[in-house]
């Protein structure tokens, strides 16, 4: 169950949690993402969905290893109003990733890479990094943002 | 207030409420629908948004009249969580509107008609009674719904 | 394929239907839900989504025992416009559920309850119940709730 | 992996590819949408969703043979920001397939038809058939379709 | 500009700020949520649209009051991608506000409290207090938030 | 109304229509927004929505000069189903557009500029020239997104 996320990988273990929500308040959403991520899941995300006799509802999802997926399930009847979820069999497929350091005007900036078959076809500076730098240096966040992906992608270039 | 809904016409005291909620149980907005269509509004609808702190929430949309504006608010305070709401200035355009009986396989069926500047521009079967017929019959609702269609356009074309 | 929904359980021959529908009258919609409902599915919901060619579409999705599966197919067939549906295999983890009466200003209340492990981990007013108490005594539905949630809350306390 | 159209049929081979992203230029998506479509995906959809730390992200969905699934993961990784995808089995039911042409006052349209055991259960006129005859005189789009659902209704009813 | 936010009033010098944004990295929105709110937005919210194109975009929304429009539409001019925006003028009614304190088995919660025309309407323990207290004794955050709920409307009953 | 979009301004003889539709075919939108941007629309956009008996609607939008008010009711009353619409005052704030060129490893491709007060606070590649020099070239689109964005970059550092 322990990846190796540097190398490019596919885990056929995992599964999809999914339950329907229509008498939860909605409040308390980011407070169950975050229980479930630090649990181990590996993606939670909400749906907005039309449930029956017309109720505006939400669909929790919990992408996570079926290892964990009794735990998981125990957060989501603990921390959630719903009486049942469903889950289903899911493959995961997962680019090789790196970190690189490119240097900004306002600081060092981490971006991270995904490898597709040993070929570079993403790269993206880590949000965290950017959003420490704009607000300390008080410029646009997408100066800096733009000015790692400038940097990452001209030293790439020679 | 009072409006002939057999002409087109435009009123120009209309407001749009609104409110942004994130605390209430989902499952009673229908009820909220309902309450503020009997007393008055000319449309009620919700709209998924996303809040602050990455809450997904629901906007209120209360259309009605400038005069019974009052009277929402007070609905909307009591029925649901909000501490406030908004609302804004709007004017409708109504189209002239008729009723005509079409007959179908499954009884007879009423058909809405819109008139802009005297010209027939719509026609639509009315749902009650394309699903009371399929009820009855046992027949898909598409089925009633088409033959109606079809048999006013069919006498129109006259 | 008859479960005793008083008690915890794992159901593994469930089934999630499908289909993009982005040419239906979306009135239709609650029409096709309760007509599934009404069939045996156990839940029925619908999810805005962007289709080819940028067209606003909406995706059925019917979870239904997989007994019921070709039933519930020629249902979506004649009921909506859909030339083709897909489905998957899932699991469902219901709770054990129970029902309680309490009872409030404005009448006796029944209380649904979940029991994950033998532990009560969810109760809630019936929304039906709420609803008519609300219309019956022209109190606010959040206080019918309010006071039936609390009174339970309440009792389970001593 | 052919598979005759013209005929009911159930192809159990297929694969729902999902990623979440949340960091690609929305602008993006129709590209994505057309690049997988040509490579042979079946259908291809995005849902709005709300992902971690409140961000709003969009789900890609694809629906392809599971012989294609490599391919596909390709175009995902080489034309999205995601770096990571997954995937499930499913089965596809498709309605038998025909065409047929229908004379409206506007020139010839073609209508699809899908069977269902044999019997008719839709029909629909071609989208791109209507919007060349709206365009090319000037008439509203619903005319046109409305005309030819008409007559092919009723050619239907003799 | 100042209002006592403990009486009811009502604010007519409001605007609702919107621009539709289809070319944005998504991942930014919350850090643009926090600028407007630090700036003095009342609220700001995302809505999940389609634009031309079939492009998925989201609305930035900004209720602010009219005299922060300059330096709201700075802030998403220099943090967004947008090449324009636009602006309504509205009026909000809020209710007046309290904050009372309750006793729960895991500690205090403050309970705001929401008052129409002098009458007791709205009551919501505080979520921050709540979350707190749930990660502080390791219980689900919906027994906190319903025994706050409990112990204040059992305290009013009196 | 003819305005020089070369300079920031403020356009105060908007107005925002919006129709909420529950019984269109959603396969018309793409056509329907075209039209409207045709005649002369500053941008057309549809928002998924709960309407009255819980059908799941779009809501349309126009963001139109004052003075096109009429003709785009008429586009509106005739291609879509709706019997009303709505419109609101809006004002609308552009800011100033430049366009220049950048050359990248598959061709010239435009930025679009946008300035704030003299200062460049925007800028991205037209969409329309990635494309196509993506399909050209047969290279991902981000790739020749990315270094034109870069491309633009290293050139205002300078």
């Amino acid at each position: 169950m322990k990846f190796d996320h540097t190398n490019e990988h596919l885990d056929e273990e995992m599964v999809i949690i999914q339950a329907n929500i229509d008498d939860m308040n909605p409040e308390w959403s980011p407070f169950v993402t975050d229980k479930l991520l630090e649990m181990g899941a590996n993606d939670v995300y909400w749906i907005p969905i039309i449930m029956k006799k017309g109720r505006p509802g939400l669909m929790l999802n919990v992408l996570i290893h079926a290892n964990l997926l009794e735990k998981a399930e125990t957060v989501i009847f603990r921390e959630t109003t719903t009486l049942g979820l469903r889950y289903m069999r899911a493959a995961c497929h997962r680019l090789g990733r790196g970190f690189e350091k490119v240097t900004t005007p306002w600081g060092d900036i981490t971006v991270k890479t995904g490898y597709h078959r040993g070929e570079l076809v993403q790269f993206a500076p880590e949000f965290a990094d950017c959003e420490r730098a704009a607000k300390a240096n008080n410029v646009p966040l997408q100066a800096v943002y733009e000015a790692a992906r400038r940097q990452f992608g001209t030293e790439k270039e020679k």
